[in-house]
């Protein structure tokens, strides 16, 4: 009756994952960071009756299923690259005004595209106001969108199949398909705002920067565009999170900074993995080896999604996770001693992350679990060109042990993992980053950058206004596309205000737009 | 002793080959628009001394040739994307002030790179002023810049290896390759202007437009960026070569518009090709079938190249070469009746173009000549995503007979040509253009385009200022990117004016950039 708890998962995460060593010492080394992550860490029995608000959907998110017929390489004319395969893509037309009112794209990050449709609640609940069709495109390689026949295997069968997943094509899908779909609407003139957030909220960004004929205008959540080698601080991602939980007691970010050494040691020792086993109900086919990787997945995760309300977006989670987790580190009762203690206060920490609910019998290893197919193309786009900075422990990180940044282990690694030589230069040559502030106010607009602060991603994020119409939104307080969740009666105020500025600047550029274009509305 | 005439040919040209019917009526199909042309249609015997302008490169003309090591596929990962090839670049650093100063980019068209440096005259002109470096990079497949190891055979043997021959790819080598050169000279802040005209004109726009982080502003010469199906009229290039004509002699255009049925009947007979022999002097190897394709070249390229100076871009020619052409056949005395009368203004119209220093012995026809590497590439690209709409004949065309427009059949025989499909809207989804007012209006800065109305191609150009910095010079007395050729002393005012007001644009420019960056100059 074990169930796992699968929420979907939308977040540019990282995926340092711990690599156990066999009834030895655990070490951590980071892995390529990737958009997508295994979410299945507990299991339940029975499943909390409404539990999982993550799988819960808002009665308003109904659509259409469609299929473009989309060119496998935009770039090249050799015949292989005539080769065609069918995107999906999600259509509400609902709300829609028609032919001159606007059309809200999603630009679909990577995995299924059904869940940023249902996860993406600003453009539902902004829909009504503006008369705008919403639609949702999903990525090349992702979800349902294969190319090669339409098969997961053969588009993943080796190094020549996967080499058209690149951003850039990504990019030049959509706007194929943004055309397509406007022509077939004999609506030339409607205007088309892209939204995305964290990958897609980078690709959004790309596509208002490469495409500004077909997109009027890019809303941006939590888009790392920064993170680049020479942009950003590699040591600032796992620093942020860090302080995340500095900030909601140093006595819990002791603990837990501690607790890896004393876990090793536990490990390292017959008498110290059976205390563990006491302290922690393992699921079968789990051990207390899978610990470390469990705890740096809660930690990491909570601080990403460090929401002000309950979510269930990884897995039901209470409000302000961080601060939770940190409560009960604090509070939980000393152990007895030689290890107990700490231990006690990792499980106090895991059973916010894992069981918020109480419906969780035991706690489930990580394992490849990939149930919206996401992993397989990230790390292919992590190591060949999504190369993102965030490598680097510091000295003094929750994480432990510390992870001196070096570049050149990061391409080796990326090298051994794809067989090929990375390109952590190309996105920037492509999209720019240097010097970014001069080069948008005089080349670009409309651009509405958000980003959460308690957020590690936002140290590679847009955090200053550009120009009138390229603005930085920065919310101290908010964690990874916190402003594109559905509304929540409980949301702070803060969030609500975020969410109403967004609009009212959407909303101007459209007038803009309808003035450009003289069509009344 | 026969020596063809070659001159350096740098123009978007129009390939309308006539196709020479063995012995029969000559009907005039026009094939796909090219960019390059072969320009030997003389024999002269011996070489009028200093005759060859276009040979003639002013001493001012000096520059190293490098290479660079750049990726055959930017926009894919498969392993084969990553195969490299020497480009080929060509430096002046001698006015360069160093480090801030600027770099002036030709971005290099269709053809041998060493062409466009000898023939950019406002940038050699234009450099001390503003202490520029001039560096003109070549255009893939093109010169001496060959994938595949460096032969044109092993870059043209098959489709897939054309495949890479894309417009796309040739912007991001310029992006990357401006990348590198900046960083080998440690000038991150030199500020890049990208100039290019014709083909090499719509390449500046399109680098501003997709790496505004790259190049600072554009200067695009007789750039037909909408010359593309839906943006421009098909019949508009022919009608404009039309009317460059009958705005000097109407009577020499009736004259030339009546020519190619005249010219048909007598091809048809046998008596009437005897009369033509006995007025045509034409070379060993080539018959009087090949009159009506020289003929028509003659007409074609005297409208593009109608300078207000002697030149010798593609054949010695007067200065203003239509006005000449059209007195040649409204002077010349009337022949013997029965198409003498046509033959011999034909003929007079014909030694303008092609006998203009007197030194041709004989008429030579076409024949598949290509000493710059042009002709194999362009008809790639123009029958791949190139698809220019310069297709139409109206009915009273000074070309004859009228050849009404028809997308499927240009589509067809582009199909034919290549055994692709083509791509006609492939490059308007890429770089827009329709609406483009609008667009580029709210979304891009620091363009200057420049063109001549008698310039059949400036039906296809922007002739119309977008805003403070997106400026449109337009010259009615213009001919194909005229501006960008070495002053004269016997330039017209006019173009004195356009060639100033360009360089203070781009003063303008770069002080602002300077101010932007807070670059001392």
């Amino acid at each position: 009756m074990d169930r796992l708890i699968a929420a979907g998962f939308l977040l540019l995460l990282l995926w340092c994952q711990a690599a156990a060593g066999v009834g030895g010492a655990v070490v951590r080394r980071p892995r390529p960071p990737s958009l997508a992550r295994r979410y299945h860490h507990t299991s339940s029995s029975p499943p909390p009756p409404g539990g999982d608000a993550g799988a819960s959907v808002p009665a308003v998110v109904q659509y259409e299923t469609r299929h473009y017929t989309q060119r496998l390489d935009h770039f090249n004319s050799a015949p292989a690259s005539y080769a065609t395969f069918q995107q999906r893509y999600l259509v509400n037309d609902t709300f829609w005004r028609g032919r001159t009112a606007p059309i809200f794209l999603y630009a679909g990050n990577e995995g299924d595209v059904e869940l940023f449709a249902n996860n993406t609640g600003l453009m539902w609940e902004a829909a009504p106001r503006f008369g705008a069709m919403l639609v949702f495109v999903e990525h090349r390689y992702y979800g349902r969108s294969m190319p090669f026949g339409g098969s997961r295997a053969a588009a993943f069968r080796d190094a020549a199949a996967k080499g058209y997943l690149t951003v850039t094509q990504a990019l030049a899908d959509y706007a194929s398909f943004v055309l397509s779909l406007k022509a077939n609407l004999s609506a030339p003139a409607a205007p088309v705002v892209v939204l995305g957030g964290s990958y897609g909220g980078m690709l959004a960004v790309w596509m208002r920067l490469k495409y500004t004929h077909i997109v009027m205008g890019a809303v941006a959540s939590s888009a790392p565009i920064l993170s680049f080698y020479g942009l950003a601080d590699p040591y600032a991602f796992y620093d942020r999170m860090t302080d995340d939980f500095k900030s909601e007691s140093k006595h819990c970010y002791e603990v837990l900074r501690d607790s890896w050494a004393e876990l090793d040691r536990l490990l390292a020792t017959k008498e110290g993995r059976a205390r563990m086993k006491s302290t922690f109900n393992m699921c079968n086919g789990s051990s207390v080896e899978d610990i470390p990787s469990l705890l740096e997945s809660a930690v990491v995760y909570a601080a990403m999604t460090d929401y002000p309300t309950a979510s269930g977006f990884l897995t039901p989670l209470p409000a302000y996770p961080v601060r939770e987790m940190c409560r009960a580190v604090d509070r939980h009762p000393a152990g007895s001693g030689g290890g107990g203690e700490t231990l006690s206060r990792v499980r106090a920490a895991m059973e916010v992350y894992y069981n918020h609910t109480g419906g969780a019998a035991c706690f489930r290893g990580e394992e490849e679990d990939d149930p919206y197919g996401m992993l397989e193309g990230w790390d292919w786009q992590a190591c060949t060109e999504m190369v993102l900075m965030t490598y680097g422990l510091s000295n003094d990180s929750i994480l432990q042990p510390p992870w001196p940044f070096n570049f050149t282990d990061v391409l080796d690694s990326c090298r051994n993992a794809t067989g090929l030589p990375p390109r952590p230069f190309w996105l920037e040559t492509e999209f720019g980053g240097y010097d970014i502030g001069n080069v948008l106010k005089r080349s670009a607009s409309n651009i509405l950058f958000f980003n959460g602060l308690r957020d590690p991603w936002s140290t590679g994020g847009m955090l200053k206004s550009i120009s009138d119409s390229i603005i930085a939104l920065v919310e101290p307080k908010g964690a990874h596309h916190v402003d594109l969740r559905f509304s929540n009666k409980d949301d702070p105020e803060w969030l609500t205000r975020v969410r109403a500025k967004e609009t009212r600047i959407i909303a101007r550029w459209l007038k803009q737009y309808y003035s450009d274009e003289a069509i009344s509305t």
